[in-house]
């Protein structure tokens, strides 16, 4: 595929790393404005409770205070829609916000406040809360029956018919706990307000058209009189998507008319941020004994804390991998006191591949067939239906497995090695560039797409591979919302496709233009000339520099060659279907239990790999955090009080506990993407707990349902199952 | 001619105007980054020297001191560029540049630079300079014959008959002072260099883009290596069009990879910035007793300082007011040892308005004419040749002339009136825009071009006006050479016609988008589709507002709406001729010389007006400048120093200084500006000086031919003429 470009396919270092590593980029907190201000926030130490009164009259007292914010103090008629006034939902809720001259008069100030509380009962659990004596979790909102927060069911098919046909019939319940994207750098933003009462926000944010909108409509303004500035972003991971702290940042600037600083602490980013949900999974699957699947019945219940949050939306684009004539599957979302969870990477995937390749290997195992035949014979190929009931394009799903089979082969051994499948689609998103070609042949993009995993140099080597230029000429700008044309959140793994799509339609706007406009000079027709290395060239040879068109064009009536490229879809939906099989090879320690994982192969479609290196290293990137769901992370909330709200006590993967992590890169070009390109930033995460538990219990024939796979869970199966010790020393 | 639109024509405020007054505008001096260094500058005290030995040693020993950069120290290779290394041309020629930690160091290191001359004869004067033994201005560089360094004739018919043909014939000597354009905020940047080399430039600027090439070029980078962010400015008045301070900025940041500002003080500012040249001429002028001009001999001399600078090139935009079959015009520009003067507002013409328009005034004078009459007796009109020898399109000079004539008439009185006559034309320049239609139908406009005069909010009136928006909710902003498409200086009264154009292309892209997309929602051809009010709308009624048209845009296939238009042109010459008469009312006390001048009205055509308030204050702030030219300013040499370098010494006009300043809107469409407008920026300037001239003979008889027209050579004047005491008490 590669040999057909000059300068996608190649590996190319990404052109914003010595910023990075040396502390030159800028982000939010970074940010220093004359006179700036800076805030803090009161959060509720109760999961449940009514407020009987606020008192700051101390707070308000503290020499270098210069505002309090409540509900109910009238200092902002919007500040209702972001504080607490009448009942606390969740710990960690936000009560007041003072700012004042430092950060550390603001805390003080803050911890000034005195709020009167009236505890109410409350319920952290998802089944709990479904009990018909459960406490009603949004008791002064608009309390729902049995917490649930909503309700769809998917079927197909008979399924009782499809049971009947069954000769074996497996059900489980597994658990995955909830987990926080723990990005490196925390939510924070400083807020200013000019004269004409324009906002302008620096933030850390994946999407900073989406805080525009966020921001004009809860201010109800126009969205030219907001401007956002996604500062350079310590990581996202879906959970940098929307407003946390811009509202309340910009409320004190419009009352104070000082700009100000927010930022959360590590240990606020653990409660009062929007981690991934977690979910129950009762999953029951029927099977003939030569391994047909005939049926398939799931109930799902996403943890959706106080209020809608959890991704189930995204539910379908995890399912799909093998042809299941009959099911039916209901997800529920389930209100619980606790802190609303968002996205994280491959929203809602994670869980449910979890809980469906534990299935499949437990059925595997069942049926006495080797895991990877059990899924060749029921996988899906070109032309089987998606779970939308419209015929699957050429995809990846069985070459992956075949790859994954070889390799394993290449092993010679049996044992400690787990396999699991998973798929995730990408989106399209809101994309537009604008080009700007410059009289020294030179080019900048501008786009409002944040930068994340390298999407920029991707981008950069669309744009010179379309328009025949050196990739040293190109840059891509990140601008702001006044500068940049809309774009979506960076996440979804949209930004190279989307924006791939709006490149290839700006440099097929500026090729036209530059066709057009050098027809002036070699007196040919456009229809026999073609832009090639940098030239326009005619098929007679006569050829002429786009620096120098660009340059003509300039002193000419014609004017500066501009040009604009857009792309969007409609449903965030694409026919991008993203298949992954992974391999891991582990040892466990029989006697302790502990897991040492020795590498963890990814077999993964990602249509055409632009930049290979970037496409490897999101891709390790994402079995890392997989990883780090999968075997160490999960809150764990005690009266619904985070215990392990702090980066000592909530553990994610260091360095020492990753292992050799080999992406190996399947091209199956998309039917609709640029380049045959499919999204890399999430995919890789989906499978990687459910492959270290299939390989924990091909290790020690330990079945564990519930996250984390950590040491002690292990040693507990251990000392119940019989097949203990069979695996030591493989 | 304003009934046609709805948003073009009125009187708006002008969008900046808060910030400005209320000091939140940004201007280069505000800029603080961390670690900034601050330079200051040597400068000789010698106008012309060599220099034998440069000495850094006590500078770079002060504590504090960074960098010191000399020709020779070799800091940087291209220091020998800006820097005076041989020979020293003028005194306040720069010799080195210190980088300190504050800018008390770096002034105090600078001046322990010690620098040893031998002191080279100098030259001064143009007519000195081109005598046979003058010294030799440009010694070790280019030496050019009796200093000339620059010549050109334009004649037509037979200049000796047309002589012989003259029943009278005037000869007259004219000489107009070197002028500082005295903008409020004196040339100030900061440069910073990033990790990949990139160049940051904050600067007071009327050309970003200007800058960016100039600083490319200088450092031989590539134009996207250069980001150029044009500050608000604090007046420019095409003393701001070029490189300046950013060359020796970069270097330091280069050299000391820290970020460095550098301000001129209002005493450099005197030394070594740009100002207008001024110019001796010597006219001869012969006209029948009936009073018809045939033939104009004329020889001007502008004053080039040491290098090409005086704009000699817009000679010719300030002739052909009248008829005159034969001519021959000689341009010289000549070296002399002083600073290298530049544009200042309607370059050149001010000084050869004020020979031309006196030389009128003094043949309506001899042929006992009123000059009015003599000047509609002569005066060009439609199909009439311009000097470059095409038929004139429809213009105003004989409309302004009656206008002017009436409002004599209505005056009732005779003495102490002054009339002149002008003109100028307008350019296009490098113009460019980009539009961003919201979601909420709210439109961003980016112009590259630096909001000068107003201009932005001309440019949001017709944005608004072609997509039927409402004015509020459009934005014009000017954004950085990163963000914005390239954009020529703001200058040459081009602005609002070219950035104009380009708006209207802009616009009809994106009308073109929208009716485009509008087809599929309401099933029409384009072609029975409009844009009005805000809505794509069909011959039978049906519409679609664009704001949900944005909406549906974004969230289809399509993708977000974004628009683009250029316009340039070769020459920076427009068929658009703006005409102006202005009238003054003074009286002069004949025994003191005191000038009270009561009021200044200027008949001016400006084509159409878009926004009439911004319109009269242009027109106003030419006609102070003028005045101030005429009356007040001029540089002093003495052996080439700057005498009076500071604003005390060099006198502008205060509000007192100032009469009432009328302008008379007159609106005869261009043939080629968007909405027939023509360019306001500078022609109200050109003629003040010479009505003041001709008010002043008018009131007491004393003709002036040298600037300034102070109460000093009134006076001289007054005790050599016969006149003397006649007009006292008019």
């Amino acid at each position: 595929m590669t040999g057909e470009y000059s300068v996608l396919g190649k590996r190319v270092k990404r052109n914003d790393a010595v910023a990075r590593v040396t502390g030159e980029a800028i982000y939010a907190e970074d940010i220093y404005l004359p006179g700036m201000l800076y805030g803090a926030i009161l959060r509720s130490p109760h999961a449940h409770a009514r407020i009987l009164n606020i008192d700051t009259q101390k707070a308000e007292r503290l020499h270098g205070v210069k505002s309090v914010i409540t509900a109910r103090n009238g200092v902002h008629p919007s500040a209702s829609s972001v504080l607490a006034g009448e009942e606390v939902l969740y710990a960690g809720q936000k009560i007041a916000a003072v700012a004042a001259v430092d950060k550390y008069i603001a805390r003080r100030a803050a911890n000034l406040i005195e709020v009167e509380y009236e505890i109410l009962p409350a319920v952290f659990d998802t089944i709990e809360a479904m009990k018909a004596d459960a406490p009603v979790v949004q008791a002064s909102r608009h309390p729902t029956r049995n917490n649930i927060c909503s309700f769809s069911r998917k079927e197909h098919g008979d399924i009782e018919q499809g049971f009947r046909q069954a000769d074996i019939i497996v059900e489980n319940q597994f658990d995955i706990g909830m987990a926080h994207q723990s990005y490196l750098e925390p939510h924070a933003c400083v807020v200013d307000m000019d004269s004409s009462g324009k906002l302008t926000v620096w933030t850390t944010t994946q999407g900073q058209f989406g805080v525009r909108t966020g921001l004009a409509r809860f201010f109800n303004m126009p969205l030219n009189q907001v401007r956002v500035i996604g500062t350079e972003i310590g990581g996202g991971f879906g959970g940098k998507t929307g407003l946390i702290l811009e509202p309340i940042a910009a409320m004190f600037a419009m009352a104070t008319g000082s700009p100000i600083k927010l930022v959360m602490s590590r240990q606020e980013e653990f409660v009062d941020a929007r981690p991934g949900p977690g979910c129950v999974v009762n999953i029951r699957t029927g099977a003939t004994k030569d391994g047909k699947l005939v049926a398939q019945q799931v109930e799902s219940f996403f943890d959706t804390g106080v209020s809608a949050g959890a991704p189930v939306g995204f539910f379908d684009r995890t399912r799909g991998l093998y042809r299941i004539p009959n099911f039916e599957v209901d997800i529920y979302s389930v209100y619980t006191n606790k802190i609303v969870p968002g996205a994280y990477r491959a929203p809602g995937a994670l869980e449910i591949t979890f809980a469906f390749e534990s299935q499949m290997d437990i059925m595997a195992n069942e049926l006495g067939m080797d895991p990877i035949d059990f899924r060749l014979l029921n996988a899906v190929d070109e032309g089987d239906l998606t779970v939308d009931g419209k015929p699957y394009p050429p995809i990846a799903l069985k070459e992956s497995l075949k790859q994954a089979k070889a390799y394993i082969s290449s092993l010679g051994k049996k044992s400690g090695i787990g396999i699991a499948c998973g798929k995730w689609m990408n989106a399209v998103g809101t994309s537009s560039v604008l080009m700007s070609l410059h009289e020294d042949g030179s080019l900048n993009v501008i786009s409002g797409a944040i930068n994340l995993t390298g999407v920029n140099t991707s981008l950069a080597q669309m744009a010179a591979e379309e328009l025949g230029l050196p990739l040293e000429s190109v840059r891509v700008l990140t601008l702001d919302t006044d500068a940049a044309p809309p774009a979506a959140v960076s996440g979804g793994s949209r930004t190279t496709y989307g924006m791939g799509l709006a490149i290839r339609q700006a440099a097929a706007d500026l090729r036209r233009q530059l066709i057009e406009f050098a027809t002036g000079f070699l007196n040919i027709e456009a229809e026999q000339l073609e832009l090639a290395e940098g030239y326009v060239c005619s098929t007679k040879g006569e050829r002429i520099h786009v620096a120098e068109l660009a340059q003509r064009a300039m002193q000419s009536n014609r004017g500066p060659l501009t040009a604009r490229g857009s792309a969007s879809d409609p449903s965030w939906l694409t026919n991008s279907h993203i298949f992954i099989t992974q391999v891991a090879e582990v040892t466990v320690d029989a006697e302790t239990g502990r897991l040492d994982i020795q590498k963890i192969s990814s077999f993964q479609d990602v249509g055409f790999a632009i930049n290979p290196m970037s496409v490897e290293g999101q891709i390790q990137g994402g079995i890392a955090q997989g990883l780090g769901w999968g075997i160490m992370e999960r809150l764990i909330f005690h009266d619904g009080i985070v215990l392990n709200d702090n980066i000592l006590d909530y553990k994610i993967p260091t360095a020492l506990d990753v292992p050799e992590l080999a992406p190996v890169i399947i091209e199956v070009p998309s039917v609709d993407g640029p380049y045959g390109l499919k999204g890399v930033g999430e995919p890789s995460m989906v499978v990687t707990p459910a492959v270290l538990a299939n390989a924990i219990y091909n290790a020690v024939g330990v079945r564990i349902k519930k996250t984390p796979l950590s040491q002690d869970n292990i040693l507990m199966g251990l000392s119940k199952n019989p097949k203990n010790g069979l695996s030591r020393n493989t």
